[in-house]
């Protein structure tokens, strides 16, 4: 009977969506980030998070998170029968990865969706902005995120990618779009912007408004190693010269294979005028790196929140203090050399930082903004304001850029 | 400078991919369902599995999950540095639900991709079937899985399908193709069936080899409350009758909502002969409810491990034993009264269980059957050898059964 009403349960498990009922006082409500059911975390109306855990076991929880949940960990105190809770100050808003510390053990809260970051599955909160809505799913054509996979010859891997295709493709067969590339950030990967990011619904609420040109979007995996060769190795402290196998390798899979079968597979409009590459942290170093070595591919260039690398050959750490100074002359390869020529050929330079972001990417964007403007390349600045090296930037970032592109 | 290396660990970390070393010896391998770079859990050529986990402070790790990794929960060892480590006795194969129970607290795998069941998001383990590729990834055309999403009027609620297109559909804009609709088990949720059954491959590999017809495949939640009323809340010794609200909610979505959806938004052959419905476990009991009660519209129906459930208002436990005889005359309000004229109506009865399931799903379908076919109704019974009720019965299931499909 043991094995039947376990059987049972299985059965049954999962039909018993509870009603979404405040577990931490009336004035909050479940995090959108929740699985479905699970009443806690709670977002309180100042923002302030009740975090939960059953462990009657245990001892000692405390909660850990990026940077918008506050200075943690956050100690938890044992209640009744083993209800671990603690509520945290109020948060930035946005999305935050979070983790429980339960006995010395960093683990993911069975209450929330999971969400791939710190290269592994990661709890996060989803903290509402008031008066944003740009990032929410409506009442507007919706686009889809199609599962791509493609056979890598320069990884010896299958490697799946993500594509947005916007509202009206299947509908309008002769209908060619521009491209976005859109990559992720460290330790996340190609889920990230559709996931965390939301993309595909600021995208659906800036065409609908008419804000934005109807675009597809390839968010593929920013990971790559030769075949045959070990990953990259890298800890903190390692300089652009270690990075650079790695970003070398996604050079190769992006510009001779992706783009190439995006183009063959999609109803694109295959030249550099209509071609975009954007990132974010890791994906914005990644987006310099290569679409400023394939201008000729690439007529818009965004970097959220990446960090400036003015040489990738440098075997200088790249968090030394203090910088390389950003010389125009000879950053990115000569990239920004003739003023310009680059003005008139680049569409698109745009770079953003959130002002809460710590100085290794706030000081060096803002200093490599200040000279290539002092030098006369055109670039688009845009800071977001109280936001730290977190989603709630890249949202608001993509929500700023996706406008500019392809005008 | 804590939180420059702090920032600089974030933008690094996940670049450092490990190469694929076994963690657990030279003749093991890490599972396919790990987080990239981890080496465990490491698959054995006899299919024990080591699992891991670092955890110095812990008092007691154990690992526990699916019926296929044996009768656990196993406890693990704590070695050197807090290093806890276990190989359990060789698995069925198959993908295996598994967590760890940490100081009595069950939580997920940091080396686990995350998967949805249980409820929640759950760590999975993926052994490799001898000689079975049939869910392998493989150099055919592929088709894609695309996110889709639609106000339900029944619920109130933004619900979220996922679409297979097969390959080649947006190539042959004049082509319309037949839909399956495909329903996860209880605990999981709609993306079940393609990250965990590997519908899409499964299905790309059938089609390329010409054995299954080319064919949309939606996979959508099988949850659903009609809006302003609580979800329905079950537990073990819950009977048919309290069950049947959120099934008939869900009959509203699918029948109202979502099948008019697709067949507004791709370009289906919208007729019963063209419409199949299956589903596994609690998808499998939805499918017969639904399927069953709407013969005209769908034309092929298939049940796999779902328990048999011939009267929908019944009060009486659904684990009660010994189980109702199942009656031809009257199971599922008479469907089956008139064998001749379900047969010439339904072109596909499928019913498929593990042999290795428990009594509730064997015995049950297998009677079930055996009625069936004694009263004349035309019915496939298919058994998957070995495999309990688990993912490896379904993937054999899809298997069998697409080729079935729209002949």
């Amino acid at each position: 009977m043991k094995y039947f009403a376990l059987s049972l349960a299985l059965v049954l498990l999962g039909l018993g969506e509870s009603a979404h009922s405040a577990g931490a006082g009336d004035d909050s409500a479940p995090a959108a980030s929740n699985v479905p059911g699970a009443p806690t975390p709670a977002i309180h109306p100042d923002r302030s998070i009740t975090f939960t855990l059953e462990a009657p076991d245990a001892h000692s929880v405390q909660v850990a998170g990026g940077d918008g949940l506050g200075k943690g960990p956050f100690p938890m105190t044992k209640g009744a029968e083993g209800h671990w809770s603690v509520t945290t100050p109020p948060a930035v808003p946005g999305f935050h990865y979070y983790w429980f510390i339960l006995d010395g053990v960093s683990v993911s809260d069975p209450s929330s969706e999971s969400y791939f970051g710190y290269g592994k599955e990661t709890s996060g909160v989803e903290v509402p902005e008031p008066g944003a809505d740009y990032y929410a799913i409506k009442p507007v054509p919706h686009g889809e995120v199609r599962e791509m996979w493609y056979l890598s010859k320069t990884t010896g891997e299958w490697r799946r990618a993500l594509i947005y295709t916007p509202a009206g493709y299947d509908g309008n067969p002769k209908t060619r779009y521009p491209v976005l590339y859109l990559q992720h950030g460290s330790g996340e990967d190609e889920t990230g912007w559709s996931r965390q990011g939301r993309a595909q619904f600021i995208l659906d609420n800036l065409i609908a408004e008419g804000k934005a040109q109807p675009m597809i979007v390839v968010m593929d995996r920013g990971y790559a190693a030769k075949a045959g060769t070990p990953a990259v190795k890298l800890a903190p402290g390692s300089s652009p010269a270690e990075i650079k196998p790695g970003f070398a390798a996604f050079e190769d899979v992006i510009i001779h294979e992706l783009i190439p079968t995006i183009d063959a597979s999609y109803r694109t409009i295959p030249d550099r005028q209509h071609r975009a590459m954007a990132g974010l942290s890791m994906g914005g170093m990644q987006t310099l790196f290569i679409a400023l070595h394939h201008l000729d591919m690439f007529a818009y260039v965004a970097s959220l929140s990446g960090p400036i690398v003015p040489d990738p050959d440098s075997k200088q750490p790249l968090a030394s203090t203090p910088p390389a100074p950003f010389d125009t002359h000879t950053a990115y390869e000569g990239a920004f050399s003739d003023p310009a020529a680059f003005n008139s050929r680049v569409k698109l330079l745009w770079l953003g930082v959130g002002t809460a972001e710590p100085e290794l990417f706030r000081d060096r964007i803002g200093a490599a903004v200040q000279a290539l403007k002092a030098s006369g390349v055109r670039v688009v600045y845009f800071e977001s304001y109280g936001t730290a090296h977190e989603w709630q930037t890249w949202r608001r970032d993509l929500n700023d850029l996706a406008p500019r592109l392809f005008r």
